[in-house]
């Protein structure tokens, strides 16, 4: 069974219903870049897929930064004069900005001001927060909590330990035919937020899923990593593999309800970023093509100039975009089951195209074969299809000259990528075509 | 004279009344692509050029392809039980379809109409159909024919023959300086269509009436072909003499009212590309250009990636757009000789650039040289075209640098090909630019 | 002090102001492309900066042109039957064809009108014309003047010399710390016109003055030449010299009110080419940009193929398209302190790009380096900017592989040059990245 066939499949699946299970069941966990959050959370994913997960300690350089310290946390809250916990971390784990400093001390209402982060704008959200790399302590609070804010003395503590222990990932490798890659990179990160990333963590996952059951073509490594660090730590220390990596996608904010968004490879026009750009153009709906530029998620790592490898990032709205990104409003309300879904078909879809991305050199050069003779008129379908999948063969056997791929011929002849993959399929087997 | 001169005398000459006597000559022909029908098309047509007519026998093979057998009609009719000839092949040659069956018998309407072919949605024109490949028999009638006929038996006879014999083809080559060829392909085997294709024939015959009396830099090459299977044949009996072929032309639908149609070759931007492009674009009257796609007339096999001739195909409305297109109403009311004279000043300026694309490279080549002092501000005509000459003087002086051709120089400067070519004679004359 | 501290300085300065009084100092004088005017005005130019002047003899071969016999005016007239100067060149130096042969006689109304010349579209304004290369004599006056003539003999005197002399021009060479140039370069052959080209001598002198106080990377040459056999001149003098050139401006018309418009060298896309587009582009300025052309002012040399130099036309309004072009309304009313300035600033902003345009690379090829740790996203301004600057410090990192320049990353980021250049300058500072 081949990827084609898992598409015909997916109809009767209940994926988006399953990836919204996975959320569910990962959205209470507090994650950050490093601790046993992120452990739980990977141990959650091995239930799914054989993930490997990786320890990598505090202080290990990596290019130029070094993995920080480990970070957890048991309870944190700003409790009033009269013992009531006015910001509660066993309400919300975005209540503490992440990788605080543990602290244990009354202070006045002014002294806290200080260490407190609101959204005026949206009074009732609760800011997301991280001060992984400069030593300090803080809570996030919605706006509304932060005005009902008495002036008085308030205890505040924050139950956490930042000390020497490791940085975890999972990898899962799954062997194809060749030793080339795909890499599938989603961060693994955040605490409560749904969209950013569990949404990409739930579509990896089924994502591995679908391709276990199937021969392939490329092995495909999945990477569940904290962003930033967790990527270049990957890379650092996987640097000779580096190179096995021909095509890849980085998987976030993909259950909202918002159009599919491709952010192209630094390349621009690799295979990757044609595959994406052919199926997004082709699935009838509406998509945004953006340009290259090196800010975002764990692509500015895989696309550093010395790397500079095919990776681009297929979304739904990108960060920064909506306004629940990074609030307490990125909850189970805004990613929904057939927005998953429908972002795991294009992923699909495009890993369709790179699997089947042959090719051919035909064996008539000289004038078009006589497809009447060999009954082929009548072997490609219905009436409804039949002129379709007519001009399919004809552009296959034109163009196959041994220097176009089928998605050359896929955008040359502006017909969908399965109606010539479809054509080439009859044509090899009556010896019209051959694969290089 | 060179093609230059024969344009300005057209104006004097009556071709397009010339084409139309020699279409309405052919109209009651019965072609197809084997037969009597279609060599008496030749014989016609050799009364205005001398064409070689070459006989290739039945079962030659051609490529993955196989010589048909000749097929030949004498008569065709269905009689009601009156004796009436209810469908009359002598009425109308399209009443059978190609390449029928010999058939004699009597049939109920029911077994009738299974061998029956109509357009319901234009009830009083007779379709055209063919079945060269396949053998069968039918018969093409008028929707409103077939309402007509009643619930009784019904005597057929298909009076053909289909037997061992010979493809014929008209070939016509012109000698000029270069070894180099132009190709002009038309199709020959459709009976009494006029659109598609006696007015292709007619053009191609009296293109090459004009370019006989004419010093010609390229040597051409005329083809009068059945479709499909005449250009395979051609090319696989002439596959030595391909390499000559550096630009071609395939004739067809060049009589009706639409506007010019240039479908490019497979190379997308040949000198033929390039040259008819600048023509309709100078030309000051609307046209379409599209894009080379496998199908449609002979360059699909002009085109085949092992030959991938720079072959394009310039029409006026293409096959399958208009409504009367295979039928009995594109008939001698549908093409009008002041389209096709249209479409043979569009086929002669095209041949004009092809001829006259020549690489200069200037004698000067560090700064302007003075053309003044050689008074050649004086030379560039009356005071109407004297600032668009002048210009043409400074751009081919500018960009003749050996490697950029007139049709560069034209299309860099956006001025007609004509004009450039006048300035490019004029410093030519004056020593200023050598021809490469 | 580099180019973008002169930038920053000039809103103190007047230079606009200095311009116009350059302007108006040398607007009475009789320039042609040789004589006495021309050589009055170099004299005046030398106050400013300290040009060589240099001397051609008539009859020196450069290329297919031969330098002209030198021109002188003292005065000019006609006079009606009574004794007035009915045409006088004391009034406006206009009123002499350039160029004319001394002549003195009295001729009818009739046999002087085959000498005048007029507007009749513009009744008020007199013409400029020349007759360089014809010997030949006559007077330019407004339309009104011309139908005020009587029908009576008139006294006709051009006391004027063309004898054996020389062709002068001015040359100022600015070195910088490379030997490759940019080249400047501006006709000053016309009379009493502001615009064409008073103003592109004005800009060209301050241009030399903000430069010479920087320290430079290129040298600088500027041209004060008569149009066209100038630079013929200068070129078949210096054709060793050439080489230098990597770049060029050619400047004209640049104090009217128009928006800028800049005429691309004829390769199309020379780094000033695309030096030019980026600043009018982030100008937030109106412009237009338009391709080479063979026909101008002195880039039609620069651009000849034999030397093929990488020199544009910076200007306003370009010749021929106001009204005021070549006429007496061409005068002091025209041309604008303000849009001098603004110009000057537009070339200024150019060869500040062309300054800076260093390649880097990157000492962290692979990953992102850690800009927190160096305090990096403190350094890079106020609230405002520092978005802006912090793309500008990542594309930078991503994009300095050793090949792209700085203007290739401005063009990509779509940020301004001086922003990606503060980047750049920042990320040097903390050894990130080194220059090629």
């Amino acid at each position: 069974m081949n990827i084609n066939d898992i598409k015909e499949t997916l109809g009767t699946c209940d994926f988006g219903i399953d990836m919204m299970q996975l959320i569910s069941k990962l959205f209470p966990i507090c994650r950050s870049i490093t601790g046993r959050g992120f452990r739980e959370t990977l141990n959650v994913l091995k239930e799914q897929v054989p993930l490997l997960v990786h320890e990598v300690p505090t202080g290990t350089r990596v290019f130029d930064w070094t993995v920080p310290k480990e970070w957890n946390i048991n309870d944190a809250y700003v409790k009033n004069s009269v013992g009531d916990r006015v910001i509660d971390f066993q309400k919300s784990n975005l209540h503490v900005v992440s990788y605080s400093l543990p602290v244990q001390k009354t202070v006045s209402l002014n002294e806290l001001k200080a260490h407190l982060f609101t959204l005026p704008e949206y009074p009732e959200w609760i800011p997301y927060r991280t001060s992984y790399y400069k030593e300090d302590w803080g809570f996030c609070l919605s706006h509304n909590q932060f005005l009902a804010l008495k002036d008085e003395n308030y205890e505040v503590c924050i139950d956490a330990s930042l000390q020497e222990g490791n940085l975890s990932y999972g990898e899962y490798y799954l062997p194809g035919e060749a030793e080339e890659e795909v890499l599938i990179s989603c961060h693994a990160c955040h605490p409560s937020l749904c969209n950013d990333n569990l949404s990409g963590i739930a579509l990896s996952v089924f994502l591995a899923k679908c391709l276990r059951s199937l021969s392939l073509r490329y092995s495909y490594r999945f990477l569940f990593i904290p962003g930033t660090i967790g990527s270049i730590t990957w890379l650092a220390l996987n640097e000779n593999a580096v190179s096995h990596i021909q095509h890849g996608l980085v998987v976030a904010c993909v259950g909202d309800p918002g159009k599919m968004t491709y952010k192209k490879s630094r390349q621009g026009n690799a295979e990757i970023d044609r595959a994406v750009m052919h199926v997004l153009n082709k699935s009838g709906e509406p998509y945004e093509a953006i340009d290259f530029f090196p800010y975002g998620y764990d692509e500015r790592q895989y696309c550093s100039p010395g790397f500079n490898l095919a990776v681009g990032c297929l979304m739904r709205t990108p960060h920064g975009r909506y306004p629940e990104y990074h609030t307490s409003a990125d909850d189970l309300n805004l990613v929904r089951e057939e927005y998953l879904e429908n972002s795991l078909i294009n992923y699909l879809n495009t890993l369709g195209v790179l699997e089947g991305n042959w090719k051919y050199i035909t064996t008539n050069p000289k004038c078009e074969p006589q497809l009447g003779k060999r009954g082929l008129y009548e072997a490609i379908g219905g009436q409804k299809e039949r002129a379709a999948n007519q001009m399919a063969l004809l552009w296959v056997l034109n163009l196959s000259d041994g220097q176009l791929t089928l998605l050359d011929i896929a955008e040359r002849s502006d017909l969908p990528f399965e109606t010539i993959q479809f054509a080439a399929n009859i044509l090899e087997r009556h010896a019209l075509i051959q694969k290089c």
